[in-house]
């Protein structure tokens, strides 16, 4: 499922403010894209780009490709996805990001892909979703239309996220139960002793803070902070 | 597992650009979050935050809170989620946007929740990073930053997905065997009458076809036009 990400290349579609296309280009390169084209942008002032492109995205910025048309940008791709904020009419398969992330990153195994988005205000029109094999919306409230860069980032992220695992958080090791148990034998015996728990029944007493503690899944280092702790409030203590 | 999403607000620790502030608030109300905090912001130029918070985060910006400190900021939240592109040290343990999110989301049922962003610089310091209660990290190729309005965007996004069924893609209604193998017949029909496939084997020659059709899924509409088709090469052919 790893994609191979040379395979595909951000194309944006009349795009207006050379911001954008800096800011986008940063955005794909944080995700590991590199190949950026635009079609017959409206302002191609490279120094702008460049201000938002940082230097993350500098080298999208100076290898950029420019087109006239998108049939021509297109031309060598084997799959052209188009994004949308509108949906119905031929736009109505429509797919979500990450439902179709995963086809995608299969597809470039052997397939050059091209990423399609359209102007700021516009989007693209009806003549050019029909470049498109499938086209994707991001989902928002009220269908409320996203930045282009943001949709450049938010499609590149989903690719890039279908090669991470999203729950390879280290296991911790946790303390085992004799260390915890004598940790609450010396917790007990200190809250006995400044009077925070009842004498007559102190186990009763000591069951919401054992709650407390197993909730969190204490390591031996916790238990060792919290004995150090117990210690040092009997040295205290004692010194009166 | 639907977040509240009321209950989340964005908070950014001094922020230094105020397009970054706007975009962040466009970003966070595409995913249906309404609360803007700022900490000390660098230039806190209103006009430049709406330029980039468009109509869609006018209100966010308008009902935005500043506070002198990052403490007093999330003073009255439950939860504090810092965001950090640097790793290891006090935060080894950070999370990963999607794997948190759900987790987030269950606890916006009762809790209020900050999602924390440093400065576009120098991220959050150590001090700031204490004050949250877990931290996440934005995934990228070689830990390049990510601009602080994309990383506003996806981590919201990350909250918005949580409630969105990915593949509810509506099932097609398939054409049924009948109708595709009477398709199949008329097709092969056609292709021998016009020399494409051979008289004396046509199912070998068929097969290819039947392969590629196979792969599209047709529906009774997709049989219907190719018949059509078929039925006007018939007649153009019989014109002659």
């Amino acid at each position: 499922m790893k994609p191979i990400l040379e395979n595909f290349a951000i194309v944006l579609n009349r795009p207006r403010f050379p911001e954008n296309i800096g800011s986008a280009a940063r955005a794909a390169r944080n995700m590991g894209i590199s190949n950026l084209i635009v079609v017959d942008p409206e302002n191609p002032d490279k120094e702008k780009m460049h201000y938002l492109a940082t230097r993350i995205g500098a080298e999208l910025i100076e290898s950029m490709k420019t087109y006239d048309t998108l049939r021509e940008a297109v031309a060598e791709f084997n799959y052209v996805v188009g994004t949308t904020a509108r949906t119905g009419g031929i736009r109505r398969a429509v797919k979500l990001p990450r439902g179709i992330a995963p086809y995608l990153a299969r597809l470039s195994e052997k397939n050059r892909i091209a990423l399609v988005f359209g102007s700021e205000d516009r989007g693209l029109t009806n003549d050019e979703i029909r470049l498109c094999h499938a086209i994707v919306t991001i989902p928002t409230t009220e269908y409320s239309s996203v930045n282009l860069a943001h949709a450049v980032m938010i499609i590149c992220y989903e690719l890039f996220m279908t090669e991470i695992p999203v729950n390879d958080a280290p296991v911790p090791k946790l303390a085992d139960s004799r260390d915890i148990e004598a940790m609450y034998d010396h917790l007990k015996q200190i809250l006995i002793e400044i009077d925070f728990i009842k004498d007559d029944n102190p186990d009763y007493w000591m069951m919401n803070i054992r709650r407390a503690f197993a909730r969190t899944h204490l390591t031996s280092k916790d238990v060792a902070s919290i004995r150090g702790i117990c210690r040092q409030i009997e040295w205290r203590i004692n010194r009166n």
